[in-house]
């Protein structure tokens, strides 16, 4: 069965639109863009768009490549300050001269959209509510949109980031799943993968997660995807798992709408919290 | 073979001691009891008996059992703004009409020699220098001590609390072991329990770990006690399972030097940070 996340993404979108709708919300997003390639472009367009749809009014900071840490911090800190911007994000990657980790510091916690900084990462650690990281926010309300509760399972996770997968397994286990996280360093990574209940994979490496790799009743949440010669591969060999019998998500460019409709999740979030 | 954290722990104590005295420091540490427990207080004579081998200046704040939320927060800031007061802690746990969260939320992180404060607990989700959680800071040293790397290891919790179990796991995450953590809902925890290199197990369930969960050659780090009849016992079935191969810790009425030599450790590096 393949997951359609598609519908899912569509769906909490007029969850957002509606709620802005039937409350006479007034919010605004603005995204931060220092670095200009084409992915953040591209991604950057599926914010805005998506913005449009739920009547969120959409604002572009687009910043030079050379924009030093002090500039790009002073411009977060007039951010903080300005009581017309409601939320903000800045787009990641940055490039390589800028401090990721001082930048999300400086975000105030309250308009923070992305769920990264610290008060909002530790919030989430301590299953309180919070601005969730919108990704592993979405895998968390792909699962419940399917009614597949984590409790009692065995979840292996990936990957081990710091503002994407440890958030992920924070979550679920707080949500009662026995989770497994694994790296590049795992010495025996057939064995987490056969054996669990859900699978969540972002190795960047395409078709890396083979069918004889998998238990056949489980649940594989392909997140990344890497293109080849101008065609797109997930981590997960997709047509040799789908003849199985597990759920699959589908190669994932998708993932961008549900990432973006967490983002206007989190928004209405920071609203309550203001407001 | 057993592990001797006691001897491991005076060398900690030592190295503090040695490194206060070199460097001339003055350092105080006081420690708030709101909750007149026997164990707490135990615990606490712990702290004051190690703090004044290393040279530091120790006071305990003792407060009345009925204290509110709002008189506690009251007296964390004054501390948070003395000058005379270097660092110090609110010793869990804590009445039940406190909101521990919101205690842990308003101790400065410069202060805060447990570790607990969500800038500590961010800094060390994404490992950079920081105050550590006590516990899990313990168990790191403990295995450095005996050149155990946690890398290419599989690693399994047993438990998943937010000050102690989850900072553990991000730590070994952070170190390059691929971590499960395992819960009461974990369906199949003797699967984890046999195949894992190093097992820390926290279930307050006494020698409920036995002989057959184990690996021979896996490390056991059994942390917390339960008394049953004047007796001590641990999580785990000490006498069979020291009869095999294993490595293992002692029936861990010895967690607390150990915990409280942390503590001292925060206390260099809170001083390093503020000077």
């Amino acid at each position: 069965m393949i997951i359609d996340w598609k519908k899912i993404a569509l769906e909490k979108y007029n969850e957002v639109k509606n709620h802005i709708y039937e409350n006479k919300l007034n919010i605004n997003l603005k995204v931060i863009l220092v670095w200009n390639n084409p992915d953040s472009i591209r991604y950057i367009r599926q914010k805005e768009k998506w913005a449009s749809f739920c009547n969120i009014w959409f604002e572009l900071i687009h910043l030079e490549e050379e924009t030093t840490q002090g500039k790009l911090v002073e411009i977060i800190e007039k951010l903080n300050n300005d009581s017309e911007t409601t939320w903000y994000l800045v787009q990641s990657p940055l490039p390589r001269h800028i401090d990721i980790d001082e930048v999300i510091e400086k975000i105030s916690p309250l308009k923070d959209v992305d769920g990264f900084h610290q008060e909002n990462y530790w919030k989430l650690a301590i299953w309180k509510n919070s601005m969730k990281a919108c990704t592993p926010f979405w895998i968390m309300e792909l699962l419940d949109a399917y009614d597949i509760d984590p409790e009692w399972k065995n979840v292996t996770i990936i990957w081990r980031s710091n503002i994407v997968w440890k958030p992920l397994a924070l979550m679920m286990i707080n949500r009662g799943a026995t989770v497994t996280v694994c790296n590049s360093k795992t010495k025996n990574l057939n064995y987490f993968t056969k054996t669990c209940d859900i699978l969540i994979s972002a190795t960047w490496r395409p078709q890396m997660i083979k069918k004889d790799m998998i238990w056949e009743d489980s649940i594989v949440i392909d997140v990344w995807f890497t293109v080849l010669d101008g065609k797109i591969y997930g981590d997960c060999d997709f047509e040799s798992i789908t003849k199985n019998w597990n759920m699959i998500t589908p190669v994932p460019w998708w993932v961008w709408p549900m990432t973006v409709a967490m983002i206007m999740k989190n928004l209405i979030r920071a609203y309550e919290i203001q407001n």
